[in-house]
């Protein structure tokens, strides 16, 4: 985990500034809490952002969706990097001026080249970890693909090599000749809630939801 | 509200299926809930997709950011449209097979030309709605930007024409085969939480945070 992310190119925004880190373990954190990322490619001349759910494996990132994607096929030619983005909000920093207003969040941007898995049983293995990070213990509480099934399925994954990661993570940061204002200031936290299980309108009586229902961590 | 979004054009991808609409009144209920979007653009050839914080006044969409931003100057080159993205995770949706495992979310894409606006009046207007949207009743009670703070901000706008909004809010659908599988099936609610404000370290003895923060929303 200690090899850092490449920069990112001169041409791209310069991500280095007193919030931003290519600290690989940093980044595979963000990653790691965040469920949902945005992915943005270009479809005939127009950039498109898709939201998607995400799961990271050692030094790649992973998404999936259906065969039939249109912007899985896209994102999966290579005529340009696509740019994977996870951001977890984590507050509202209000500073007794308006202009200081801020919030405190985490975030990752990666860029690369996506490419399919093209193995029915490395599809399978990546299936897997997909389901456990989002309710870990699941898999062996569930019924796997069908062979069918899985290849109506894309998965895409690219090396964690470009990006960077950003963290703001601080009470606001006012003017001096504002302290004196009587205005409140702090910051209001944002947190992901995991409620409680609904169980299916078909379930059938008896069925309680599984403990390991409790170990599901977003944020 | 009743003009339908423009649907987007056939080169994009069809984004009409069983969970999409181009309703403006489900479309703008998504935008209002959500605090964050993601902006995606093209920079030297490759996308990007940045967050930032967003909001609506009427028929537009409003983002904002640092006038020294290389991002928004590059969405305000209007080269290409941008595309701004809007999710809301609402819950895991559990099914008894893996493959139908799926999310219940709210989301919106919306393409467009954003512009800059120029006249200070107005943009210090903009900035009034950023701030009341965040956090009602702030406004009055912070110090308004100053004229160079305000020179220092760049607002961006864009007309709601283009778009459209998904939603998947059910129970899982599993196969009719797997109705007798004795596994949990169900919804795991995901919700945003707005926490218990922390007044910042400097604060004043005596300042208490003010009653207008629990009107907070977001998700």
């Amino acid at each position: 985990m200690s090899k850092p992310l490449r920069k990112t190119e001169r041409s791209r925004p310069r991500r280095l500034h007193a919030r931003g880190t290519f600290d690989r373990e940093v980044t595979y954190a963000i990653l790691d809490a965040a469920l949902i990322c945005h992915v943005g490619y270009i479809m005939d001349g127009v950039p498109l952002v898709t939201p998607t759910l995400h799961w990271r494996e050692g030094d790649a990132v992973y998404w999936h969706g259906s065969a039939a994607s249109r912007a899985l096929r896209t994102q999966a030619k290579g005529e340009t990097s696509v740019c994977l983005t996870v951001t977890l909000l984590d507050g509202l920093v209000m500073a007794r001026s308006a202009f200081h207003h801020s919030v405190n969040y985490r975030s990752v941007m990666l860029w690369g080249k996506p490419q399919r898995i093209e193995d029915p049983a490395c599809k399978m293995k990546a299936v897997e970890a997909f389901l456990e990070r989002v309710s870990p213990g699941r898999w062996d509480d569930t019924r796997p693909p069908t062979p069918k099934e899985l290849k109506a399925t894309t998965v895409l994954w690219m090396p964690i090599d470009e990006g960077a990661a950003k963290i703001r993570n601080a009470p606001p940061v006012d003017d001096v000749a504002d302290m004196g204002l009587g205005y409140w200031a702090g910051v209001v936290p944002v947190e992901t809630r995991i409620g409680k299980p609904q169980p299916s309108p078909d379930l059938a009586a008896g069925v309680k939801p599984p403990p390991y229902l409790r170990k599901i961590r977003i944020g």
